[in-house]
């Protein structure tokens, strides 16, 4: 359903055609070199991210464990109770003994069996690192509940690990092309939900009716193309609602009108790999002050990934979007970031798209630009919200592919 | 749709007639007596499912502390992003200062804030208590990622709360009879989808599709009865995928045939309250050895909540239903416990259902009854789960009210 904000932004599209070669380093060595910079010779993760980061590999509970070796062969634990034949076939993969009650505390006998490949591998705890935080990492498949880790994990295993290195951004910024081509899957069927958006937004439906939509259709990609993990988290938010949209995202039972802006947060897993996408679209014949404030947001998106490129500061983009939403008198009602980085999580550790930012562009990364609008006495919010690429010479918006936009 | 296995599971239906009284004591009175057994005067909490459990406040951001005063009002911090209007309007609330690039870390000031409270009510840290554990809480409203805490929060509150108590197990267990309602709606809410599920379980059907279509009429409930959140995570398998169910719980893109069975695992949440349902159908006429399997778990089943009544041990009511499971020789295919408890989270702390569990049963609790038989060699897997309250003479079984059993 061509709605005319969606045309608009369409319009103004510039997809660079540059193709992704030989940067950033491969995985491997990207880790190689972390591992290498903090004296390390073996690593150990559980955080879902960490693990698909680490390994391409995306847990179903939560519970498995990835010892990263410097110099051997890295070695996958997963709990019994583990799909089988779910983890990569490149990976070696030892089960550990789990059941709810018969086997006692999986975890003792996982500390045990881990420290056993250490030795065995001539390794000291002062060779050994990991993030022993436990906030912020992605769900694993499994979302209905946080990962199903004892709260004394960390603690058990630091006999065996002693060096904490929380900040792993460095290794989560630049991603290699396999893992683009896994964030472009996940934007290609975000884009298949934000069809269902745009085709449900008409007037007298709920925004959480709308919402149910866009999600239900990403579940279903599951079976397709490779896809045995697929969610979506929609949140939709119209009218006096989408002025709200700068500070939380929620959808409710209100019902569209003729008129609003609707404006829909979506995040989706396929895969383990994230996008994080905006749209907003108008119901109908929108109010002028509200296309107003559309129209000035679409431009401000568009000149900000127009700035994209290796060696430009973050400051720098967000500023092109920042300035376009001033020219307007409208700066104070843009009081978020612009961006940030995207593609092992919803929200990837790293610098941050916003005002004064120094830190420079490279290719592989992957970025939201996502400036807003959000004015409560013209009962009106908008932002947009694109994944884009850099390249080795400019960008590549990689969620405007696919079925969302025609 | 009348399936036959779900019919005979009806005719067996015992509903408790029993009016919830007086027990348990108060929520109020439950959380006096924790911090006199600890010798604590204020309790600090900013795990959602403790919020909701303390306070009936379920976050829709995760970034909320409650302060708990054993001799004052508790006092409750949000983030000035949290939606407004959303805290209970009993409760005495502070914003703390909160936005992406002008306000630092909000964190810092909430830390501070806190401590002026405690000095103000002349509250010492050694008086005061947390448990400073992240994992195994349930999800805000903002369920696609971990609460956005940062991973040394509770050290830095370790200036202010010197006792750490990791097990709040005890004040989960009794659930008072606005606790009980809250839940009775959340299974209420889940039998609309179940009756989704019974709908949508045809032949050509993926399992993913069948899973959606769940999931999306149960968030098509916000906005109805007061419900401000309203999400599920539906997990369907199917013909030989069925026997994996009992050790995970995962949709593919499997076509139902005639002749399956089909298990769907269900997690609702509404409103911050859980409820935790299985279901088996058959698809057609079902094979003779996978009708077998599911008229055993019906029996067992409902062997199991007819033992429920307050003063019967939990392995009692295991063994009820594994007795019905072994007569047919099948016990080594029923893996797992018999229950849990379930409410405030989708599986709540406390003892399980299991053999030889001496734990007693008290009115107020709500446990899961969940026996199931997964037999690889027949393609067939077999799961009914209810959610049962324990009144003062017996039980009422919450969630076989509503839509999804006619």
């Amino acid at each position: 359903m061509p709605l005319r904000n969606t045309e608009l932004c369409d319009e103004e599209l510039t997809v660079s055609t540059s193709v992704v070669t030989g940067w950033p380093p491969s995985r491997q060595e990207q880790i190689k070199n972390f591992l290498r910079l903090h004296n390390l010779r073996a690593w150990i993760a559980w955080r879902p991210d960490e693990l698909l980061m680490l390994s391409g590999y995306f847990p179903f509970w939560g519970a498995s464990l990835l010892l990263y070796f410097a110099e051997a062969e890295p070695l996958l634990f997963v709990p019994q109770i583990e799909p089988r034949g779910h983890s990569p076939s490149d990976l070696r993969v030892q089960e550990y003994p789990w059941g709810d009650f018969k086997c006692g505390d999986p975890y003792a006998e996982l500390v045990l069996m881990v420290g056993d490949q250490l030795t065995k591998n001539g390794v000291k705890a002062e060779q050994v690192g990991m993030n022993a935080g436990a906030f912020r990492t992605s769900l694993p498949i499994q979302a209905a509940e946080q990962i199903p880790i004892p709260d004394d994990f960390a603690e058990r295993l630091s006999a065996l690990a002693a060096k904490r290195i929380p900040d792993l951004a460095n290794l989560y910024l630049r991603k290699t092309p396999e893992e683009v081509d896994a964030i472009r899957l996940a934007n290609r069927i975000a884009n298949i939900g934000l069809r269902a958006f745009f085709d449900n937004s008409q007037p007298g439906a709920t925004e959480a009716e709308v919402a149910a939509a866009v999600e239900s259709i990403i579940y279903r990609q599951i079976g397709c193309d490779g896809i045995f993990h697929s969610r979506g988290w929609a949140m939709v938010q119209s009218g006096p609602n989408s002025a709200d949209a700068g500070r939380f995202n929620r959808s409710t039972g209100r019902r569209l009108m003729n008129g609003d802006l609707v404006l829909i947060e979506l995040a989706t897993c396929v895969n383990g790999y994230w996008s994080d996408l905006t749209r907003t679209v108008a119901v109908g014949r929108p109010r002028a002050e509200a296309a107003e404030i559309l129209d000035i947001v679409c431009d401000a998106q568009q000149a900000a990934i127009d700035a994209i490129r290796p060696g430009v500061s973050a400051g720098h983009v967000d500023a092109m979007a920042r300035d376009k939403i001033a020219a307007h008198g409208l700066s104070s009602f843009f009081t978020h970031h612009t961006g940030h980085h995207v593609g092992f999580r919803y929200h990837d550790p790293g610098f941050l798209i916003l005002p004064g930012e120094s830190a420079l562009l490279e290719p592989g990364m992957v970025v939201t630009i996502e400036p807003g609008v959000y004015v409560h006495e013209r009962d009106a919010g908008a932002r947009i919200e694109d994944n884009v690429l850099v390249t080795e010479s400019g960008h590549e918006v990689l969620s405007r592919t696919g079925g969302g936009q025609s």
